[in-house]
């Protein structure tokens, strides 16, 4: 069996190149640490459209030598906006500007997956330390006395002192630690990007709205300095419920969504239809650590999407793991037992909070009814619901 | 067969001797309508402990010239409060003081049905016009050239210009309009009351205090001078849901409510266990009349707890048929539709906000903690959600 890395001294192997595992692999590597990044993909990409970044994750961009592409390329929108997907009435909003900026130490950018895990690839490929290879499948993975082993598809070896698996909501590397499996919402997503000007309906080019309804929500906002505009349904499937095959296809998006005011309704034609999202997250686990193997990102800490911070958590991980590493230089275990003590707490509070949240947006009856008294009379400038969330952390972003 | 009223000239016939038959024949009796209550029990008297009424109603009340009786025997508490189940913690309350009642033109009364049942009756015993029989069962009621024709089960016959069924949630009146049956909203209640020197724990004595969880509450509050102290436990039923028999009995009310605080669980061993009131209500319906026949209070609207309106809206409607007796004296069909018209949008509001308010006390999940967030943000002096139920009114109490 062929020795991938035999000349390599004690490399971190990092299982997976998407955003939280290229963020890791720029964040070790930078510190001097070698990473081999192991991507079964033919090459780096993301499939969805737009992302957005809070500045918790923001704040890591900049620290990481990462922001200033990200401006090049990002949209930094004006205001977060809630509206009422039946009536298009507004809701509530928060202040994205200066004040918010300087609040947080770092801006609320919204910007193309691929676009983000394009400036964390040539991040990592101008570092010497960082290896990022692709088409290698992890079959096996394995603590033993000098580190980690690992096997890919393809019949290479890899050995490493530490293994990190950033590989994904179905994350083989997470089986070593839980026989849990993804917990289906019942809610599908529809996503896609249009150049703006075709866009027959959008929202002000500064802000990022949220439309929310009884089961059923619609997001849009710009990307790529605005020429780009990025549209997301997402509601409830009944027919998931009564067991259905081919649930939350077109046919049941348009029938639950024609419920909508007349600006959802006109910007629909052009949502994406070719591709259709379940959406799932797991309850949170109590370890991630097996030896000298941890979980990273959704493989660790999958969530819903409706506090938009599955990235976010990715991107503090990669910032926690690498001063953890840093911090215990001589001992993976201890490291990746200071990095998950660290983060456990937090991402299972944002994984509670992103089902908490969902399910805000998609009350119906009293519940909704006190919603929206309760949005209406928000005052914008109240930043209590966040600050747990955004607000300035320690470099392992400890705590709950 | 007997002609139970011969000698008496077109007299309105009252089938029911509760709190808004009584109310009904003393409106009309003051205003010089001959009225003759036919009761069915062999005597006047309310089931039930504790009663609430809101300046809706004591205004009515002031009007009828009974609120002095009332002022000897009801509390009158300075607020209104609402307190979590599970932790006691406040969550927000309404000021009953002297700005509330400068507001609403009367105050906020909490008194014992009984008490209430026989300063009504004391009042139509003082009204020449009135004849208040008891031991009448109505068999059947019917318009005829003459005007209305109804038959007790004893034999005797009624002749009248009008019958009014007041005869309450199962009324056989409303048959003659309505196929329609009570709907069962699975919830249960125990009602009762003790001496307050005996009451384990006991909320301030000058307030109102509901204790709001999810799927069960808890009140409290003084009646006749403090002297008596109210205690109300409702919940809903799990065993109701499975279809079991005997569901929501007192092991099942003890299960339930052994999550609440330790205020409520030392309260409930003086809580009365000897009769349960499955909560039922029925759908507001159009019309109420047919020819000189109508219904009214429970009868014509029958509601759940939740807003404490049920004898509030009997009392309102008892003053709205006089009203309209009084404008249109020589046409019944055209007075009685006058009140229907007036009173239908109104109680149908009514109807629907008890059970929204009942839905918003018993939510749970995300539906809870907004509206916790929503209820302890509430400024005390805020009185836009009670405006239209408490504010002042036309004599008809017209509109929704």
């Amino acid at each position: 069996m062929e020795n991938g890395n035999s000349r390599s001294k004690d490399p971190i192997l990092i299982a997976g190149g998407g955003i939280g595992g290229l963020a890791t692999a720029l964040m070790l590597s930078r510190s001097g640490h070698e990473v081999i990044v192991l991507e079964k993909a033919a090459q780096f990409a993301e499939i969805g459209a737009g992302l957005q970044l809070a500045p918790n994750a923001t704040r890591v961009l900049t620290l990481l030598g990462v922001i200033d592409k990200i401006r090049e390329v990002g949209v930094f929108p004006k205001k977060l906006r809630l509206k009422k997907a039946l009536t298009d009435e507004n809701l509530t909003h928060l202040d994205l500007g200066d004040g918010f900026i300087q609040r947080y130490g770092a801006p609320y950018v919204v910007m193309h997956r691929n676009d983000l895990l394009r400036i964390l690839l040539e991040g990592c490929q101008e570092q010497p330390a960082a290896q990022l290879l692709t088409s290698k499948e992890i079959r096996t993975v394995d603590n033993d006395a000098q580190g980690v082993v690992a096997t890919c598809a393809d019949g290479t070896t890899y050995r490493g002192k530490a293994f990190i698996g950033a590989d994904g909501l179905w994350s083989t590397t997470r089986k070593l630690l839980s026989d849990d499996v993804p917990v289906n919402s019942g809610y599908v997503s529809y996503r896609g990007t249009v150049p703006t000007e075709s866009a027959a309906s959008h929202a002000p080019l500064d802000e990022v709205v949220a439309w929310i309804g009884p089961g059923l929500h619609y997001v849009q906002y710009p990307l790529r300095s605005g020429n780009l505009y990025n549209q997301v349904a997402v509601f409830k499937s009944d027919q998931y419920l009564k067991g259905m095959e081919n649930w939350g296809n077109s046919e049941e998006l348009e029938e639950k969504l024609s419920v909508t005011c007349e600006h959802i309704r006109k910007a629909m034609p052009l949502l994406g239809r070719d591709h259709r999202w379940p959406m799932y997250d797991r309850e949170p686990i109590d370890r991630w650590t097996l030896g000298n193997i941890t979980l990273l990102g959704d493989a660790a800490h999958p969530m819903l999407q409706y506090l938009a911070q599955g990235a976010c958590q990715a991107i503090e991980d990669a910032f926690a793991i690498g001063t953890a590493f840093n911090l215990e230089p001589g001992n993976v275990n201890k490291a990746l037992t200071m990095y998950e003590q660290a983060r456990i707490p937090r991402t299972a509070r944002v994984q509670r909070n992103a089902r908490l949240w969902g399910d805000m947006w998609h009350i119906d009856g009293a519940g909704r009814i006190m919603r929206d008294e309760l949005f209406s009379k928000r005052d914008p400038d109240d930043h209590s619901h966040i600050e747990w969330l955004y607000g300035k952390r320690d470099p392992l972003f400890v705590g709950d």
